[in-house]
């Protein structure tokens, strides 16, 4: 290494940090079909093939132990990972967990967070066969890898979108954001006066998106019984925004998509006017929603048409195209990718 | 959880954690052939099986980065995972890294730790398949996930081991013990005056058994190529005393060790001595050697005799027997578990 250069790190970025260490790698194993690049790994299993996703969860940079339940936390750190072999068109089935703690933490409260993780097995028909306790110097770790399978001939790539498609999203966006602002407002407040109870009421919808998120099962399984299979998909981790410009750059295509499309539940539409904030900058940019975006066929429209629990946004264009939203005036600009991380800080600062 | 209720980790242990954490565990998938327990887990993968074991390394808890060079932080933090699947006899073929780290490391020394993960996945024939990367509040996070393949009939559990079948060992024992030793002396020093540069000369055997081990692909080749398939095997990561007490106790049988049997290089031996230390306690108890502890049917024993490779230490008994620790004058004793952990603390309080 040379010493007399140092680049930060944030001036990369995430995304960057990982094109720099993973830009020359390349694989040599046979059953190694898909390696980084995806919501999940694929692997070769002889008559399926199985996938793998794994993500590392930091207190202090992803959840904040004042406002958030051990047990939500320990729900939360498998969902999150369920939802990338959902999103590849398939069902997981194991789990490991790692988990690192200060002596801060007593055998009760890492119990607890098992509670979590053995609920979300239970809710989702996944095994844990494995994992790895250990001490840490600060705070709590969770690294979770998750085990899916699928046929081959299911599996959905983000690459696999073509010109025309139809770009389809699961549920309703923006929800988790607003959840976590009330919850960071209901710190704030408690900091300034501990003696204030927390004033959540009538918020539950948004606070359980935030602190007890589901992965897409369902869809899963119903676009199995609907026949049809994405011609390219992606989970809505940070945004439907960041989603899409990943979902358009691998599959070397633009989109147009529809600004009054974007499907935002009321109360989450409510509570960003109270916040002083634009419904659909939150539903584009918010993360943590853990839906499904999605592409199909044009001739696959009928099998979702009128369905609640799908909304069409728009549609795939050539790469000249750009990504498009369209507002409802009929002007359009170009999708900007904010992100989840760059949305809080410029939210914050 | 019961508020009133706290009982500190450190009073259960590791071990004891994970007892508690994973005593109701079960599993529900077909495919999910051995969950926790052993090195790695098994899954079935139609005309194979997958083996999945992970791992998390905390910087200030498993590395001190005052003597430990990044890139020799990367390769050891893949090769003790890969260590792991060759100790089911399998072989590994894909890892997941994810890392997180504090703003104090730079793109570069990012990098460099990539440098080194690159270079056990190119010695090892293994494929990075994916991670995660994030920011973390202190210091560096690392956890590896390995993914290997077996045939199911030649995987080794810990729990195969029968009466009268013969314990043997792989390499050398207690040089990475008496590297970490030289490292830590060396860093006292150091802290005490700068001015003094460190003296390691003539130890790169045991310097590099610490700083840059490598897993025993050679010895799984070798087992097969001899057609041997053990009846039980353990990597040596935590001790030959703590790793043979697991083997036995899954296997529901007992042991005698010979004292004067267990390898050890005249380095190490020199070195402990130097150290006012027990070469063959150091052997026993000093962890990280990752080399393989197995144990095979006598008719098996023509095949690996006089092979440099090997070391018969022992056979298994009955379980009434215990464990027995033989010394070259004929007296015995019960082994006993200290560990890794549990030795270094002894050695340092």
């Amino acid at each position: 290494m040379n010493n007399e250069e140092r680049t930060e790190i944030e001036s990369l970025g995430e995304f960057g940090l990982i094109k720099v260490l993973t830009e020359n790698n390349s694989t040599i194993n046979p059953n190694t079909i898909k390696a980084v690049g995806d919501d999940a790994a694929v692997l070769n299993a002889g008559d399926h093939v199985k996938l793998v996703s794994t993500d590392l969860l930091i207190e202090g940079v992803h959840f904040d132990l004042s406002y958030v339940p051990l047990k939500h936390l320990g729900y939360k750190a498998v969902v999150v990972n369920l939802s990338d072999i959902y999103a590849m068109n398939g069902f997981p089935k194991q789990i490991t967990v790692s988990i690192a703690m200060s002596n801060r933490f007593s055998v009760e409260a890492v119990e607890e967070i098992y509670k979590g993780i053995y609920l979300a097995c239970e809710n989702y028909k996944v095994d844990l066969i494995g994992g790895d306790t250990s001490a840490s110097k600060h705070g709590l770790i969770i690294s979770v890898t998750a085990i899916g399978e699928a046929k081959k001939e299911k599996i959905a790539y983000r690459s696999g979108a073509k010109e025309n498609d139809l770009i389809v999203v699961s549920g309703d966006l923006g929800g988790a954001y607003m959840g976590l602002q009330l919850l960071e407002r209901e710190k704030s407040i408690f900091i300034e006066n501990p003696a204030i109870q927390p004033d959540l009421d009538g918020n539950d919808y948004l606070l359980e998106r935030q602190l007890k998120p589901e992965a897409r099962k369902d869809i899963i399984e119903l676009l199995e019984v609907l026949d049809v299979i994405p011609s390219s998909m992606i989970d809505i981790s940070d945004g439907l925004a960041s989603e899409t410009i990943h979902l358009c750059d691998q599959s070397n295509v633009g989109a147009s998509i529809y600004d009054e499309k974007i499907p935002i539940d009321p109360m989450t539409y409510q509570r960003a006017l109270d916040f002083n904030m634009d419904p659909n900058v939150v539903a584009l940019n918010g993360g943590e929603d853990y839906e499904l975006l999605f592409t199909i066929r044009q001739s696959d429209y009928d099998k979702i048409k009128g369905n609640p629990n799908f909304t069409v946004i728009g549609h795939i264009q050539s790469k000249e195209n750009g990504i498009q939203l369209i507002a409802k005036n009929g002007t359009q600009h170009e999708l900007s990718a904010q992100g989840w991380d760059a949305f809080l800080k410029s939210k914050k600062s």
